[in-house]
Order: C-alpha cells, then sequence, then structure tokens
C-alpha cells in the first residue's frame, strides 16, 4: 500500500507543499531537503501524483473528447486517431459522449465537468449550440472542432460542399435524374454542419445539370445504418420514379441498400446507391462511396490542438478532399437501360 | 481568468489546506471561515478543481479504459456501453489504447500513468502479460476484464467455449467436414483469451463428430477485415477441399467472404461462412453469426466496477450467451449437393 504525501512531509520533516516542489525539482528547495524527501518517498512507496502536479503547474496533459458516439464509422477512427497521436506525447483522451438520437433530446454540455481536467477540447462531429459553444470557449481552453464546424473557429474537416456535388455528379453523368438524398436530422441545421453542406451540393449539382432538387427526394437517416434503411424505404416507395440515391454516409448508403432489397430492388440495375466515408466493409457489398481520411483527421487535430497547448498560435483550419471509389452500387438507369 | 487557490487564501487569510477543506465542506473549518473562503472564491472566480477535490479525497471520479482498439465493432460497443453507464453516475472515462498488431510489438501497460487519475479499471479485450496485470492490480484499485480473462479476476465475456462449438455444429450439422478456422494473432495463447477458446470449441466440436481438427485448418486473422481476407486466402489456396470456415468475429468472417469472393468461389455453393459478433452490416452481406450483446458488456462491466468502488465486494464473474443467427452465407456443402 503506498503512503500520501502527508506521511512523505512527516517523515521528511517538511510541509507537504516542500515535498511537492522538491519532488518535482522545482526551486526554492535546497538540495539537501530534495534529497531527504526523495529517501522519504522512496522509502514509503509515495509517487507524485501526475494529477496534482500537472494541476500545480496548470497542465494536466489531458484532453477532452466531446463526441456523440463511439461506434459509427467516422467518430471511432477520429478518436482512434486523435488518442494514437495524444499518446505519442504523453496526453490522455477524456472521453465524453453527447448521444444526438432520433428518439431524446441530447445532454447539454456542462464545461464545468472539463474547466479543471483538461488542458484542451476536441470536439468530434458533435453539432453545439452556440450557447454551448461560448461556454467552452470561456474555459480558456484550446479548442478544436472535427467534422464540425464553427465559424471562427479551428476547424479540421471535409469539403463537405464539394463532395456533395461531386457525389451527385457521379450519378448525373451515369444519366440520372430522379436522385434522391438521404441527410442527417432534421434539427442539425447550421450551414457549417457536414451533412447541411453535403446537401447543398446535391442541390447545387443538381441544379447546375436543370435537374430540380424536389424536396420531396430528401429524407433524413440520422446517420445509422437503420435509419438509412427507413428512410430510403419511405423514400423509394414515395417516389418509384427515383433511379439513384446518394447518402451522407456509408453506413446511411448500405441502409439504402437493404431497403432496396426489402423493396425488390435491384442495385445497381433498379437503383444506384453512393455513400460518403470510405468504410472498410464497403468493399464486400460493392459500395460506391466519396473516400475521406478519419483516422488522418483525427490525428492532425490532436496535433494541432498540442501546438496550441504549447503556446502556438491558432492555427488555419484544415479542409480535406475526398475521393471518389467507383464500385458496383452505382450504374446507368434503368430508364437509359431501357429506353 | 479564474483565480488560483492561493489567491482566495490570499484574500480570506486562511491557508489554502483550509480554502480547499472549506470549499469541499469538510469538518474542522469554523462556519465564519467558511463562508469567508466561499465570498472570496466567489469574487475571484475560482472553482475548486474536481480532480484536486477528488485526489484529497481519494475519487478521482474518472475510470481508466484500457483497449487494444477504438474503431474494431466489438471494441467500440463495449466502449460506447461502458461510457454511458458511467455518465449516468458522474464518473468520466479515460481512454487508453494499447494497439496490438501483427507488425509491431505492443506498448507495455504503464500502471503508473493510472495510479492517481482513476479509480478503477476496465480492461476491453486486452490481452495482458501476467506482469502487467500484477502491476495493475498492485494499483489497489477494482478492475474487471471484459472480453477476455484473467484467472482469479472478474470478468464480463462470453461463453467462447460454447460459442465456438455451437458454430462448428451449425456447420457440422449442415454435413460439412473440412471446416477451417480463423483465429486471432499467434501470441494470444492464454487460455482465457476468447480466441483461444473459440479454437478449443471448434476443436471439441470436430473431435466429437469424429473430424480431424487439423492444424492445417487453422489461420490467424488477427481480428480485422483485411487479416481474415488475407488468411482465408492462403487458407482455401492450400486446402482447396474445405467447404466451410468459421471465423471468430464478424469481420474477421466478412474478410473470409472477400477472399472467396477473390478466388471465384461463391457463398455458400462453394463455401459457408460463420461469423462471431452480430455486426450491424452482417444483414446486408447475409452473413450468419452468433450474436454477442456488446453494449451490454460494456454497462454491466461499468456498473459492476462502480460496485467495486463503492466498497462492494468483488462481484462474481458474469458470462453471456450467444444466439445463433443463421443467414444466407451457410448452407449445404457443394460435395453433398453434387453428391
Amino acid at each position: 500500500m503506498a503512503h500520501g504525501i502527508d506521511e512523505v512531509a512527516r517523515a521528511a520533516g517538511v510541509s507537504t507543499a516542500t515535498v511537492s516542489r522538491a519532488l518535482r525539482g522545482l526551486p526554492n528547495v535546497s538540495e539537501t531537503t530534495r534529497r531527504r524527501v526523495q529517501e522519504a518517498a522512496l522509502l514509503l512507496g509515495y509517487v507524485a501524483s501526475p494529477s496534482a502536479a500537472s494541476l500545480a503547474s496548470g497542465r494536466t496533459r489531458t484532453i477532452g473528447l466531446l463526441t456523440p458516439w463511439v461506434t459509427r464509422w467516422f467518430f471511432s477512427n477520429v478518436i482512434e486517431g486523435a488518442e494514437r497521436a495524444l499518446r505519442t506525447q504523453g496526453f490522455d483522451a477524456l472521453l465524453y459522449t453527447f448521444e444526438v438520437s432520433r428518439y431524446a433530446p441530447r445532454r447539454r454540455v456542462d464545461p464545468d465537468v472539463l474547466r479543471r481536467r483538461v488542458d484542451g477540447i476536441l470536439v468530434v462531429g458533435l453539432p453545439l449550440h452556440a450557447v454551448e459553444v461560448d461556454a467552452l470557449h470561456a474555459l480558456g481552453h484550446p479548442m478544436i472542432f472535427i467534422g464540425t464546424g464553427v465559424d471562427g473557429r479551428v476547424t479540421v474537416r471535409l469539403d463537405d460542399l464539394g463532395t456533395g456535388r461531386e457525389a451527385t455528379e457521379h450519378l448525373l453523368g451515369l444519366g440520372h435524374r430522379r436522385i434522391g438524398h438521404v441527410t442527417g436530422s432534421p434539427d442539425d441545421v447550421s450551414p457549417l454542419s457536414p451533412p447541411v453542406a453535403r446537401r447543398e451540393g446535391w442541390a447545387a449539382a443538381m441544379a447546375a445539370a436543370g435537374v430540380d432538387p424536389d424536396p420531396a427526394l430528401e429524407v433524413h437517416g440520422h446517420f445509422d445504418v437503420q435509419g438509412g434503411r427507413e428512410s430510403a424505404h419511405a423514400l423509394l416507395t414515395r417516389c418509384p420514379d427515383v433511379t439513384a440515391v446518394f447518402a451522407a454516409s456509408d453506413e446511411m448508403a448500405m441502409g439504402v441498400m437493404l431497403a432496396a432489397r426489402d423493396l425488390g430492388l435491384r442495385v445497381p440495375q433498379d437503383v444506384s446507391v453512393i455513400g460518403v466515408d470510405g468504410h472498410e466493409l464497403g468493399e464486400l457489398v460493392g459500395l460506391t462511396t466519396m473516400r475521406q481520411p478519419a483516422l488522418e483527421q483525427g490525428a492532425a487535430a490532436a496535433s494541432l490542438l498540442l501546438g496550441m497547448i504549447a503556446g502556438g498560435p491558432p492555427p488555419a483550419s484544415v479542409v480535406y478532399p475526398t475521393t471518389l471509389v467507383e464500385r458496383g452500387s452505382t450504374g446507368r438507369p434503368r430508364t437509359v437501360a431501357t429506353a
């Protein structure tokens, strides 16, 4: 059983403050005293608490990671990328999930739990209200947003508008005109939110091709497989003239593939499907996608944040491009094939 | 800018220790002093650090979560389940990954980083050396193992032996005899490790059916899609008489399906495939699997750990059963079909 700082102070005949200073190598402790304290600490098996030491020096060597989910592809990859990058610099990641669900309101982010526990904050794909961003900002910690945007803050993200446009252009190029879109949740409306920007890309590409981005073509898939499936089921039932669907994530796109199967529709003969991500299981199901680097975004954001913590100026935001990966889930529309 | 405890102590004319005691409501502080300290703290915008307060009282309200990966299905689900359960009790999760890779040795678990930072430890599917377990145990924190076993410690896990046996019996029942097995990594050899126990179940079922569990039928898939794919490619090339494969995880099983496709083999006509997990994308690819509750294991382990932290005795280990989910990836073998 290890002993506390009090026992070390008593054994060395000094104050606990002196023990703390001696063991952390701070000045104003004589060499004799330092040696006496170190011997007492060794003898009693006392190890200076990293938390206490870092608090005293204003550093916790811990980053708060705020995210809605751990299980979704993008989020788990960003978290893993960030955690590994932090680890190499001796920083820990405190994980805070704030589930975004279609069934219940999200828990409010409470800045107080982060106040003295972290040196910086990474917000991973969590759409925050302005009041929450302000409250976090007031903590005075460096903060970076990944996969979500906030005006005037450092963000690491995709070219979401371009991604939505390019995905839609791929379908338009194959001859599709009635192209459905599966987006996130109805209450995610910030213009910098990835699903909102990807939807804008879809609408812009449609308009540029002289096709009406009919609101009836849009459904909310809530960024999971089941949500993609249910919303695509509704869309393909309501609009049987839809020949292609652009989903804002691969997990939703795979849900669209399930919905097509449920309805007896073949992919891509009856309906083409394209997603966004580059999910590792996309190859097995032949999913065409806009591939993004997710581990890399986590690592880059962590590295930028550590630079800010070290006293560097806020870096420029980073925007990653996506790459079209063509597989079997997209093809020419049936209306053209049978024309 | 918030002020520190030193300023509050100066303003109130007391020691920092008294400030700490006063703000945490501990005894041996007069009501007059407590009020003076509270007023000074309020005036100076000082907020008692939860870390410092909890350290002093021996509680960090933080759990250390040790895991090899965040991105794999089982791990992300267990982490999410545990984190949510901890959150409801006001506990945070510190995430520590120790990547298990076929390319590099794993980083050693250093108990010192956990010593004063956590009240308890959850080890999620991380195979530890005995010396690491002993070092963690020596910290004196309650500790629970999920999805991996250590003799004499509290574990939350599957009936891995039964799972391996039942999966293999499913294939035997369809008429397969040459049944390959994709397991984890060669250096994971603890008899309580899930892949080792699942492999034992495979061998036991084979032997019970009078079939030789030929070592040539075993390959190492390292628990990811690519590893399953490469190892199954080698297996199906080396042993063309194999008509079915039992993989110790769904991700590896989906890798086996990719390998079959690479080799021009149809699933299930040429090769049947069964996995373990209940991955959410298993339905889309028609994967037969032994479904396990993963979120639930994370939540249960967190809840048991909090009970231990609250002073309860070590609970009994929990063993979850798995459920066979039959889909299109398993069928009768070609040798029978063409007989």
